[in-house]
This record gives C-alpha cells, structure tokens and sequence, in this order.
C-alpha cells in the first residue's frame, strides 16, 4: 500500500573523517523515500527552491517516487551544513538555513489522498499536524521529531502525538519527552502520549521497538561496520526502511513489525556506506534481502 | 567441565538511587563463581581478611562452590565504596582499600589442576599471568581487565594476552586497547593481541561477539528493565554465565558460543536488579531458562 511522506528534501554538505561533500542531495523525507521505495510506493510532499534541477528529480524519478507533491518555489531549498569530525554519533550543525522551508505550507496532491500509510518526518509539529487532519482515513501513521520541537514547542508536539500511531526517536530525545533516564519507563511516558508503538534508535548500538508492556518488546541490532562514511539520515533510512516494510504486507502482525525493525537497521547500515544518498541510489531488493540474512545471522541463535 | 577463577572477593558500600548498602559481599570473582555455578562447578582462588565469616562463606557453599583456595589472612579484605547517584551507566569509585590484595599471591591448590576452564577476573595482569603459567593444560582460558591496566600497565598486559583465548571487556576498553575509535576495527586490533574471541560488553545496550571476522560476529541485547537496582557486578555475572555455560557444553562450536552470549546476558540482567549478589544467591535453573526464552523472544523473528 502507498505511502505519503511529508518533509525535507534539502541540500547538504557534509564533513567526516572520511572526507567532504558540497551541496549534496538530502532531506529527510528523500532519505525516507529512497529506502521505503525498495518496499511500496512512496508519494512525498516537500517544498524545494530553483536549485533544484533534473539531476535531483532524476534520483527520485529512478525508484518511481511520486514527486507531484513536491513544491517548486523561487528561492533556495532547505541548506544544512554539518560535521562528524569529533564524533560520528552526534552531527555538529554548522549552517541551517530553512529558505523556502520557512513558509511551507504543505498541500496534499488529491492523488496522494488514498495513501494508507502516512509518514510525518521531522518537520515543525504544527505542520506535521495538518497534514494528518487533511488525511483522516490514513490506516498508520508513524512520525518522528527532535529536541528542539520537545523543549521548545512541547504544546504543539502533544497535539501531533495524539495523532500518531508510531513514533521513531533516539535514545535522548525518548528521554526528554517521556522525562525518565529509565528507558522502559521513559518510553511508557511516551507511549502515553499518543502512539501505541515506540521505535528508539540507538544509533551504533540498533532499536528497540516498544509496544506495550516487555512481552512485545523487540531489539534488533546495527550491523558492525568497519567503515561509517557518513552517518546523515541513517535514522532517515531506517525510519524508510520500517515504514516501507509494513505499509508492503497485508496483514501487521507482531512478525511483520519484527521484520520491519530488521529492515530499518538493514537500510540504515546501508546509509552510511557512502555520503548521503548514493549507496540508497544504488541498491537492489536482493542486495537488501541478502544483508536482512546477515542481521538474522547476527542475531539468531540457529 | 570445571572452571578455576582468580580474581577479588570483596566488600562493597554501593550507592544507587534505590538506595545504599554498607558492605555487601562483591568482588570480581564472588560475582562470576555465583553466576557460573548453575551451570558447571567453580573453583575460587582469592584471598581474604579476617573480616570474611561463616555468613559469607555461606554464599559460596550455597552454591557449591569450592573455596579451598580462598586464602584467609591476617587483615581486612579488599573494600570498595562507590556510587551510582550520577549515572547508572559508571560508577564513581568512592574508596578503593586493596588491604589483604595488596600482597596477594594467588596459590593453586591441587585439588583445581584438572580443572579445564581457567577465568582470570580483572585483577593486576603480572598474576593473572602468573595463575595462567601455573595451568598450562586447561582447554580454555577467559579473562577481563580495565582501562587502569590498559593505560599504566600496558607491558604486563600485553604479556598476559598472549594466554587467552577468550578477552572480555566494555566498549571503552576495546577502543582504547585496540586504539580505534570504529568498534570492528578496535577489536580486530585487541584479536591481534592474542585472544582469538573478544566479547565486548555494551552496558545497557548489551554485547558482541568478535571472533574474526563479520561472518561470526554475534549480537545480545540486554534485558530492559524498568528499575536497574544497582549496576555493580553486571559484567563480571556476564562473564560468569557465558563462561559458565561454555565449561558445561561438550563442543564449543558457534552455537554454544551464541547461547553463552545469551547466557551471559541474561545472568547480567539478573545481577542488576537486587543490591550486590542478592538476586544471584536467590536464583534457580528454571528462572535462568525462562529468561533465555524471553532473550529469544526480544530477538528473533518466530
């Protein structure tokens, strides 16, 4: 079944040890859109500037994105400048300019109206918000946000979080929203807030999805890399990855949740394999499956 | 197959935000010798002051373990202070009286030669090498150490390496031993040093498995608990399920290493959730076995 994704589609340059890119594509809906389109098919709603030309249609245009909600305007697309050089866990943000961000406005395309999966990424809650009223038929809606949107617009996410059916954040952030250092307490507060399922990202050390009391939690680990190139929307791509997984079965079992939170690590390990989207760009289902086989091995004990 | 340890039996004042306790029996080897006899018998070699009575003698033959080789000495016995008010994650070392360790100079009683297995707990690496030339015929030695010994002892320890086939420690150990901030590379650097398995312990996050190369790398998670009571002995009870379970098995193939790491979670999740040995003193076969199930559950996809 389709997907909406609401978003970024950005511009980003990039510092790690591995070295430095300019001006690449990214955005987390991109990322989200690239990894779930191995899965279903992904509508994405967005607002680029002039800057965006053929090249970067053409990365969506290859996976069969439906790119008819993507905004053009006069101006410039989102801008995120950042740096892995202290510490490949945490991004040190350098530049953040919103440009034709700062007034988006997002309108669902009537052809995205029979989505029913609604992916809300981590945009201003307020906007997150109308996009789930305009979509009220939606079967599943998952969501993610940061802590700048915890700490400084806590009414506004509330509202959202009632309307989310699954929320994705990391360790810190399901710390302060749910206000414990507990993380099973902390992710009850959380889930109390509206979403029957939590994902919590760990970054190096995997997810854990939460949904309700011990008996369905669920842990599945990253894949241990001898290279992390570039760990930009790893959790982007992991979020794809899940999402894009569940909205592909026909029925969400407890074992499709499980191999959907297989499959976020699976794209998420593939994100930062290379700088920005380019290991996304370049997959296959089968390249996919085969590394799923390398989680299983890496987790099971036959 | 029996296992011989060598390591600390202590006294631990431990604070946590569940509370405080004045000198509960601790130490490196008391934790491991508890966690591993349910699953094979354990010999201790230690040394002890005359503070050590009948009450806690009593802990170790309850569990049938042999202590012939805990030597009793004029003295106190070591003695830790440390609290747990600022992280759960590391505790803040209040006091360290070495006291009776000061002097130690393990001896092994004839009756632990034919033992198989050999731990050698986190003590200065100059005598877990000395025990580790004393039983040239065991089949499979483990040990531990920390960063003390990594940083300022770093000669001595690599001698000891050499003996071990199996190398148990935390995440920042193995990056500053293997000098490598990237987690593969840092324990392919520690392998290089003798142990041909690395078992890295993640705290909260729980442990791998490293024994050359991606193929064989294993992943457990740790239990998610909602009250962690006191975090003190968490790696040592891992080392003693996992290294107990290896001594009971009849062929160390991939499979029984896998179920150890289980094992040794699960023995790790138990240690935490009382002050000191507590829970451990209190537990049974079947408890241990239902909560592999529930490790089972937290991970694999049927």
């Amino acid at each position: 079944m389709a997907i909406t994704v609401v978003g970024s589609v950005a511009y980003d340059s990039i510092e790690t040890p591995a070295g430095r890119r300019e001006r690449c594509l990214g955005g987390a809906a991109t990322y989200f859109s690239l990894a779930a389109s191995f899965f279903t098919d992904v509508r994405v709603i967005a607002v680029v500037g002039e800057d965006f030309g053929p090249a970067e249609q053409a990365v969506f245009d290859a996976r069969q994105i439906d790119t008819r909600g993507i905004e053009h305007t006069a101006g410039k697309s989102f801008f995120w400048a950042g740096s892995y050089m202290e510490s490949l866990n945490e991004a040190k943000t350098e530049i953040t300019d919103l440009n034709v961000f700062a007034t988006f406005n997002p309108q669902i395309p009537d052809a995205y109206r029979d989505s029913d999966f609604l992916f809300l990424a981590n945009i201003d809650p307020v906007l997150q918000r109308r996009v789930r009223e305009q979509m009220p038929d939606v079967k599943l809606v998952a969501g993610d946000t940061m802590n700048y949107w915890i700490n400084d617009h806590r009414p506004a996410l509330l509202q959202m979080l009632k309307g989310l059916d699954i929320l994705l954040i990391n360790d810190t952030e399901t710390r302060v929203l749910g206000g414990n250092t507990n993380m099973v307490l902390a992710a009850n507060a959380v889930m109390a807030l509206g979403p029957d399922t939590l994902v919590v990202k760990h970054g190096e050390y995997g997810a854990t999805l939460f949904n309700g009391g011990n008996s369905n939690t669920f842990k599945v680990p990253a894949l241990p890399l001898d290279e992390v190139v570039d760990p930009t929307g790893a959790g982007d791509s992991f979020a794809g990855g899940f999402f894009g997984y569940l909205a592909s079965q026909p029925e969400l079992t407890p074992g499709a949740f499980r191999r959907a939170m297989f499959y976020g690590s699976v794209m998420g390990s593939f994100a930062v394999q290379c700088f920005g989207t380019e290991r996304l760009q370049e997959l296959t289902r089968e390249r996919i499956d085969a590394r799923f086989n390398e989680f299983v091995a890496l987790t099971h004990l036959d």
